[in-house]
């Protein structure tokens, strides 16, 4: 097993130059967490762990969250199998954000609307109107319903 | 100029399928935004941005932030040229998180303690004792003296 021993605080020197991880929880007790596909570098999604789901998903290899909506602990791929395996995690400068590098197991998709990565949109302003969205990810790697049934 | 005008928060399918921008700012009215290197992918920084952070943003084309810490508005590179000029950005599922592709002016570093990236160390988990932090960028881009002054 391996060591989940978070430091105290330090000031902004151990925080910024020390080789301790220190992690800053917000007031609701998180730390945000941007996972990319270790192959390709994208960006595939933004979740939010604890404490003890950083300690989890660093004894176990694989990812896991705090759900803010649910309010429970969440383990990545449990009901769709897109488990994410966890090769690197980064942290920044203030240690107060985290970026894991994993590869994902199953159907390899990361979305529950079933794209490969969350972010499967970008933003575009046209001259009149509102601003729009496009896909930027041509299709679905995968019928959600075929995942976690009828929603 | 472009339009930044945002859509009023819609049901799920309109929020996950839909083509209308419509962002969802926490209680503190923010959002998450992951920056990335439009050449590289790295993630460079994780900033969080206000509604009319968002809209200078899609304005004028350069990434501005609000600071938590400080609770101002932050263009980032006012004061060290490291500007980021933002080429793509997009949005997840529900709409609440972002990822600006971006191309950084000045001296091409974005992390305040000198790196190019702020995430500049990994977590490393030894048999014993706490946490450790490891670089993973051998050398800083730029001494922060040099840009802030004395600190």
């Amino acid at each position: 097993m391996s060591q989940t021993e978070f430091s105290e605080r330090g000031d902004k020197k151990a925080v910024e130059d020390g080789d301790l991880l220190m992690p800053k929880f917000d007031a609701d007790g998180l730390i945000a967490a941007v996972v990319t596909d270790i192959a390709t570098g994208d960006v595939l999604m933004v979740g939010y762990m604890n404490a003890e789901a950083l300690q989890r998903t660093i004894d176990t290899g694989e990812a896991w969250y705090w759900s803010r909506s649910r309010q429970s602990f969440w383990k990545k791929g449990e009901t769709s199998g897109q488990i994410q395996s966890v090769h690197e995690i980064l942290t920044d400068c203030d240690q107060d954000a985290l970026v894991l590098k994993v590869s994902v197991a199953g159907n390899g998709a990361t979305c529950h609307v079933g794209y490969r990565s969350c972010f499967y949109r970008k933003i575009v302003a046209p001259d009149t109107g509102p601003l729009r969205l496009e896909k930027v990810e041509a299709e679905r790697v995968y019928d959600p319903q075929d995942v976690y049934g009828k929603v």
